[in-house]
This record gives structure tokens, sequence and C-alpha cells, in this order.
């Protein structure tokens, strides 16, 4: 519902150069770990006695995101977050970033400015320092490619493979919000496509459609984990939903978990909205996945310190392998978890 | 002229772990600094001492590359090159790799695995670890997003911003070669369209062909460097082209250049096609690009340790800024050089 922009300069006008000059004057190195940026064949980081942590996704219009209902602007704030998400998960903080992205003659100088306003916002929310990138035009849509590098001390680091029988299993936040903002949006989409005179109707869903849209990375965690002198056994972002994402744990820790439905921290909206639609609330957080909220295991003697802060749940605990990873329902039946969550490769229609 | 694969595997029927399983599993990590590659939210790694350096590059079908004519394990190879070349311009020594890549259905499982049959011979022969990436469907067509990791002494990085006048200018290997290639691999294609039943001819042309497609990134070099206590001045890689890479120099180092026409090297081989194929030789060097040689500068008393190296050809001098950046012809003419290489966002037709 953009790209009706009131002024449009074509980027073939502009030229690589000065293009970048114009997306990227705003941004200034802030961390002393960047010792170069943008500008030379490479830029040049350096980590004193750190480890260097790297992580990269690629989103492509038409698969990942709808530019139907995602501004640019929110876009580039993303695809920014998606990258920070990992390195956090890791228990690392991240420094820098690449940013390339390849798109039509479609988009324009003002829009790409967007996109880049979007990243500019999130590098400076979460102290990142966009270092380099790549700006391609592509022959048809728009594909971000983003590399997000942090450090952590070698000792912090924490993997997905580290989960201990009896660990409680926590989880940041609440969950399931972020697939309910991305029903609503694509309820409204459908709305406007057939009826473009109806105003979309998503004022009363600020917070579910923000979750969509503009999702943060759990910085604040990390930071608390470390106040409280709590290294977790193992961590990952839930970017695929938390029946996948623990079951990645669970995996590569080879263990198993019981999972308890009735302690999935959901927020009031997202039950209300997930009723009203017809969609069941504890599907929506198991398999909606893109909440980038961190699921991490802790060992038991570390539950003092974390039972009663309102931003960390324990949803569960870590069994042995042969127990299976199991989710304990309300009525207390149980189920197998089962990885139902995004899949990149849908097979063809 | 590829894709008529004798087994044909979908990838939507494989599944995304499956798949990244199969592709990487004969990846092993060799580094000392690569301390955790592939399976979790990020890669890990140590560089003791010394600073990080990161480049990324993007690459997209129809845009980039022709996969009537490029084949997909020389893709990958080169996807990789591409990267290597830009670490080994700043004089460092790449170490760690990352792989993003979205295709869409057209692509099978074996078509992937013969492009990251090229990943793997480039790795294998750079030593360099595939430590991360992500996998991705498209809509359309092939992309790929590669970073590069390396490291160095902070004292040996050199950039493209420290040339002074009186140095001498300096390149590797021979130019004009890789353009050439393209421009015989465009013919037969074009012959091809028009007469599938004429065998291209290309036989004759394995060096040219060989420097298109499967190009060398000049790690020799900054080993040689190293070996003759050589820190460059400046330094880039010819991806552009001679006159558009020089001109980075002599404007980021605020200075000037004379640059001599008689003194580019260029193989016995090009200048023959060249002539043939009615193109000056002089500007398939100049405006070419992909040759991913290195274009260094040095202090005039470096000269003694390189003069006879046949690697390195020295092709002029630096001048000061107000001397502008010249190209010295054969007959003793003085252009401007003009920066007339790959060109990001053509027009628009």
């Amino acid at each position: 519902m953009s790209e009706a922009e009131e002024t449009r300069t074509e980027i073939s006008n502009m030229g690589e150069f000065a293009l970048i000059e114009h997306l990227t004057k705003n941004f200034q190195l802030k961390n002393d770990s960047s010792i170069k940026g943008i500008g030379d064949d490479a830029a040049v980081l350096r980590y004193i006695a750190r480890c260097t942590v790297v992580t990269t996704d690629m989103l492509l219009e038409g698969v990942h995101f709808d530019l139907m209902y995602v501004p640019l602007k929110h876009l580039g704030y993303k695809s920014v977050i998606v990258n920070l998400s990992d390195i956090y998960a890791m228990n690392a903080i991240p420094r820098q970033l690449t940013v390339s992205i390849a798109m039509s003659n479609r988009f324009s100088v003002e829009a790409i400015t967007e996109f880049y306003e979007g990243v500019f916002h999130a590098c400076k929310k979460y102290n990142v320092d966009l270092v380099g990138g790549d700006t391609n035009v592509s022959l048809k849509g728009f594909v971000i490619s983003i590399t997000a590098i942090g450090e952590a001390e070698k000792s912090k680091i924490t993997y997905r493979n580290g989960a201990k029988k009896n660990d409680l299993i926590c989880v940041s936040g609440d969950l399931g919000s972020a697939y309910m903002g991305l029903q609503l949006l694509e309820r409204e989409k459908k709305i406007f496509l057939e009826h473009p005179e109806v105003q979309p109707d998503l004022e009363q869903q600020a917070y579910i459609v923000g979750r969509q849209l503009m999702p943060d990375a759990r910085k604040d965690i990390v930071e608390l984990l470390d106040k409280l002198e709590i290294v977790p056994t193992s961590m990952i972002d839930i970017s695929d939903g938390l029946s996948s994402d623990l079951l990645h744990i669970c995996n590569q820790s080879k263990v198993g978990c019981r999972l308890y439905e009735e302690k999935i921290p959901m927020a009031e909206e997202t039950r209300a909205l997930a009723f009203k639609m017809g969609i069941d609330a504890t599907t929506a957080a198991l398999n909606g996945g893109e909440d980038y909220e961190l699921l991490f295991t802790i060992s038991q003697q570390d539950y003092e310190k974390i039972k009663n802060n309102p931003d960390i749940t324990v949803i569960g605990h870590i069994s042995d392998k042969e127990g299976g990873a199991k989710l304990v329902t309300r009525n207390n039946n149980e189920y197998d978890l089962l990885a139902q969550g995004w899949n990149a490769f849908p097979k063809s229609e």
C-alpha cells in the first residue's frame, strides 16, 4: 500500500557509488571494535581477547515478506533484528552488520532510502555498526542478505547442544503474537484486494501487528543473564516456532523434554484474537514462529535468580532422551512435539 | 547447456535440514580460528591478536551470471573466489566463509550439489572453512550471497587510501583475458541460440575461457609480499577494470597517477583474440574487469625486491592530485582515465 511516493528518483540515474553514499551517510561507526567500515575491499574489525560470532540470513520478496503490507522502513528494521536475534541467541553482543540488497527498477531511490532508514533505526537502537554490503539490481523483486557479527567471551558462548537432564526450559516474553499479526495482515490484505474502498482495521491490534512488523531482539535478556551471572546451558532464538526450536535444542543436546502447555506465556491480545479468528492459541505459539524471543535452558540451581522475573517464564524441563520430546496439555495428555514451523522449501503447486 | 541431469531430485522432497546436511557433509573445519561452524544460531571464530577482515558480495542470475554457459560447479567456485579476492586485497588471509543461496524449483538437488562442489573446491584450494549460510527458495532465478572473513596483523592491512606521490603502481598477472573470455562465451551463446546444431568452438581458448569461468584469487601475491617484507601503500583487486579500480586508489588516496599503456601486462592469447574479434585490447584491460588480479602501490625503495618477479608488473606511478589520473598511450598521448567498468545499475531499456 506504499510506493505512491511524492517524488520518484530512478536508481539508474544516480549510479552505484552515489547511491551507497546517499544511503549510508548517516551511519557512523560507534564501536571500538569497528576499525574500518564501508569504502574499501573489506571492513576491518578488532576484538581483543574475545570470540567473533557470525550469522547470516537471506530474505526474499514474495517468500519471506509481502510489500503489500510491510512498509519498507519496517522491513529494513526487521531484517536487521532477525540477524541480531541470532547473535543474542549465542549469548553474545552484536557489533557489526553488512547489508546487501538487490532490487528491480520498480524501486525508486526514495523507496530504498526508506529501507535504509529502518536499518539505521535498528543499528542505532542496538548500537551496531553498518560496516559493509553490496548493492545490486535484480531482474525481479527485492532480495536482502544480512550478515551480523558480534563478540563474546569464549566461556559464555551458549550453543544449542548443552542442555542437561533436569535443566529448566525458559522463554523470554510471550509467544504467538507475531503469527497472529501475520494472520491479521493477511486477512486485511485479502479484504483490501477484494474491496479497495474498505480501510484496514488494525488500530485495536497495535501490539500484535507491531510484533509482526517491528519485533525486538532480546538484548535485554542477554544483559540480564550476564547481570544475574547465569550462563544458560543451551539457547536458541524462536524464529521457526517454539516446537521446532525446542526440538533443535533436544536433538543437538541429545535429550528429551517436557513442555507444559499451561505455562506457555501468551499475551491476552494474542489469545483473544486467536479465539476471534478461530485459531488455536497454543498452536500459534508452538508453530507460529517469528517471535524472536530467546528459548534457553538453565540448571536448577539458577532458578532462584530468575523466578520472580516477569520477562522470563519457566515452561518445562529437560528429560533424558528416551523420554522423548513431549508436550503436556492442560488436561494432562502427552503428545510428541512436532516441528511444524516455517518450511523454507514448500512443495510446488 | 546443463540441467539435463540423469536423475532429478526435487528440493521440496528433501527438506531444508536434510539438504543442508547433504550439501555440507564434505566440509571440515581446518583453521584453528574456526571454533564452531554450521549448525547453531551463529558460527564462532577466534582470532588471537589479529584483526578480523569482512567482505560480502551478492550475485544474481541474469545480472551477474548466465547459466546458459556458466556450469554450476564453476559458478560455486567463482562466487567464492570473488570474495576471497577482496580479502587478499586487504593484504589479509581469508579463513571463513558463509554461503547463502536462494533458488527456484527449476533447480534440482543434483544441480545445487554441483554448485556446492565448486564451493568446496575453492574452500579446499584456499584453505577456507564454510561456517554458515542460509538456504532459501526463490520465486525466480538463482541468488548467491557470500561473506568472507579473514585475518591480518593490524600493521599489514592495506587500504585503498595510502598511495603516495612517486609510489610505483604494480599489478599481478595479466589483464583483459576474463573480459575476452566473456565475449567469446557470449558469441558462442548467440551462435548456439541461432544454430543449436553447431558445436561451440572454445577448445583453442582454454586460457581465456578459464580466466572467465575459473579465475584465481591471488593468495600467492599476498604470501610473496609477506616473504619480501613489502607492505603495499595501497591495494585493491581488479573486479571492475583497471581504470575504475586505479581511480578508486587515486580518489581515496587523494593523488593522481600516470599509467603507461605499453606496460599493461596482457597474455598473447588475449591480444590475439581481441584483434580477431575487433576489440581494442587496451580497452579490454582497462574496462573489462573480473580479472581478480591485485593492483597495488609500493614505495620506490621496494622496487629492487620485485623488479625481476614475472608475476608483478610496474605499470606506472603515483603523481600529485593536481596532475590528474592519466593514461599515457603508446604514441605518447595523455588521456584522462575514465571509470567505464561494470555498472551495477544500468538504465532500463
